[in-house]
């Protein structure tokens, strides 16, 4: 349970930003936004004043938002005609996340709140929630330890002919008993993830929608990510890429599974992806810059010969190698293009290198590090190399 | 796969919408949109003229995209620069979907487009959707079909001691097996859905964020519904409330299972949700107002003295029997109050009238109907029966 100290230095980071940018006050109506400030995910709208206390309005559950919400004020949403008094005439501009919230709340929200000025805080509540505090490091640590676990016992249940389908179920299965809560949030408007993938060979190398180096082919043109139907063959690697959830609080890993040999050719691309990583980790520390790490990283591919063969299927590559994790999968920062911030003690970030080996398959490494002085903490402490069966 | 005669008919229909309208052409940008008119869910926008042909314009996995898609126009996306010369000038007025679309998004188009203006076809984009065509009950019948293969192996794994989490896990092991394809979508601005829900005994009877009649505990605040780690009881209504999705298409059904007897008061409540399932069935055709349908359920419940217990923990009622199910899991038409539009043959609604007993726990049943001249057909053909063990 998220405690009442933590909720309140959240809010005070909110409010320090919105006096920054002589913003009144905050709507924040995203569901896992409002869990984050006040410990509910219940269907509530949180007003934070950028001075003074913050008022949680709940339209569903009342009773339970109650028990959980570590705000003080935490009432039922009132009606259209009442809502205006609760939000002080003062508040000239109100910040909502335009990242996120659709046009129709824009307008409710306009409507009920005539003559104030909307500004988008997206920015600024994504870059509060980038960096963890002790206590969400620690959950992020038990996440990472509880997913361990899971693929651990992979090899017990990896068989030759199965479908990548059956792979993936039977994880999946192991990974719920071991608590993970399965919905997997993201925040980017056009993503959708099924907790993870589970893809092999050839088919591994489709390319898709997700903003990832690997999609796989999925089931359908409706579902077209993850496990496929495919059989799994012996000496082709298996890509295992899957989240896990606990408090909320998400990690995401990848392992490299083989039963029996691979193709040096892959074994190389592997080693290569293990090079990076290790690069990448030694400068996982405050002032690192986000670009410059992907950059690195992408020289590393390229002198290796596996320019085009990084981060996607030649031609369709991604230009990213790591992603921030935390109450969402796609959190910051973005070790990307384009990306110029310097890194931040307490932030929580998926590295994945991989490389698309069109017609071979996919390889490559995830872990989730913690940015610490001393470089990157391992949250997902599992050994790296490829198991082979 | 989707047929270029279904994608053709899907189009002609919005055009037909848009110029009842005089909007001059749509913009559709959310996923599972994209995919409803073209084949392919892949990141792409898809421009709909009132008049003439579409244009699909694609950012990831192009390659993947041009082989889905239905659409003859199907390119890269353009520049910025390069984007407005593609929307003829004479679209005035462009209709974006405001329920789903984030203001980013929002704002973001209307920079690329100036002097146009932008309304919400929300509400048309959702009518043409709940309505099915012979092609889509087809998927429907077959969704329907395989998740009750799934109910059907219940008894071989239900055992008591288990944990809610442990039936789940097993249950979704199979129903992944089994095909289904995961990650439910949902419209609503604050919902979210993992799947479906095991609950048991008082546990079931949690009220939560869920617009629906049944959330459960869930395992954490952060992710507030479906099964909890509480161990299932003999003599407890256990109640599997789950969705099976195949090509995209959703279909949503609950049993209740015990493990030895059940209490007379909740045999006597589960009775009741039968009758009422049977009355609406029989009027589930072409022309019954939606509104009227749950408050005839309504005072069935009132007349068996269940009204406090009707949808939902006594409070906390929900005022629906039943939604829409297709590409998404809360499609029109909704039988609510409020809804006082007729139904049309060809609508697919999960009808679920479910009883909260505080203490005691919670039953009920769902199943999906496809909106017949001769009433309800059943999409999830088993039998309705409590099944005890």
């Amino acid at each position: 349970m998220l405690t009442k100290w933590e909720s309140e230095q959240r809010i005070i980071r909110l409010q320090t930003e919105l006096r920054a940018r002589q913003i009144d006050g905050a709507l924040i109506i995203y569901p896992i936004d409002v869990y984050y400030f006040t410990g509910t995910r219940q269907n509530a709208t949180l007003w934070v004043p950028a001075e003074g206390n913050p008022l949680l309005l709940v339209r569903k559950s009342l009773s339970r938002a109650v028990k959980e919400s570590l705000i003080e004020e935490t009432r039922p949403f009132p009606s259209s005609k009442e809502f205006p008094a609760l939000i002080p005439a003062e508040a000239k501009t109100i910040g909502l996340t335009f990242d996120v919230i659709p046009v129709q709340q824009y307008q409710y929200y306009g409507k009920m709140l005539p003559g104030r000025e909307f500004v988008d805080i997206s920015a600024v509540n994504r870059e509060i929630r980038a960096v963890k505090s002790a206590w969400e490091l620690e959950r992020m640590r038990e996440s990472g330890a509880r997913l361990c676990e899971v693929f651990r016992q992979l090899p017990e249940f990896l068989r030759p002919g199965m479908r990548e389908l059956d792979l993936a179920a039977e994880f999946e299965c192991r990974l719920r008993k071991a608590g993970s809560e399965g919905y997997v949030r993201m925040r980017a408007f056009n993503q959708e993830l099924f907790q993870g993938l589970a893809v092999s060979a050839a088919t591994a190398g489709h390319p898709g929608f997700f903003d990832g180096a690997v999609t796989g082919r999925g089931l359908s043109a409706a579902s077209p990510h993850g496990a496929s139907a495919e059989a799994i063959a012996p000496g082709t690697p298996v890509l295992v890429d899957y989240t896990g959830i606990f408090q909320g609080y998400i990690v995401d890993m990848t392992r490299i599974f083989v039963i029996g040999d691979l193709d040096p050719e892959l074994r190389r691309a592997f080693d290569t992806a293990l090079a990076i990583q290790e690069q990448l980790v030694a400068n996982l520390k405050p002032g690192a810059v986000c670009e410059e790490l992907f950059l690195a990283s992408a020289a590393m591919a390229e002198g290796a010969g596996l320019a085009r063969n990084y981060m996607g299927a030649p031609g369709e590559n991604a230009r990213f190698v790591g992603h921030g994790v935390g109450l969402e999968l796609d959190e910051l920062p973005v070790l990307a293009q384009g990306f110029k911030a310097p890194l931040q003690a307490g932030q929580t970030i998926a590295i994945e290198p991989k490389f698309v080996l069109p017609g071979l398959g996919v390889v490559g490494i995830e872990n989730t590090f913690a940015v610490t002085e001393g470089g990157g903490e391992k949250l997902t402490d599992l050994p790296d190399g490829i198991v082979s069966l």
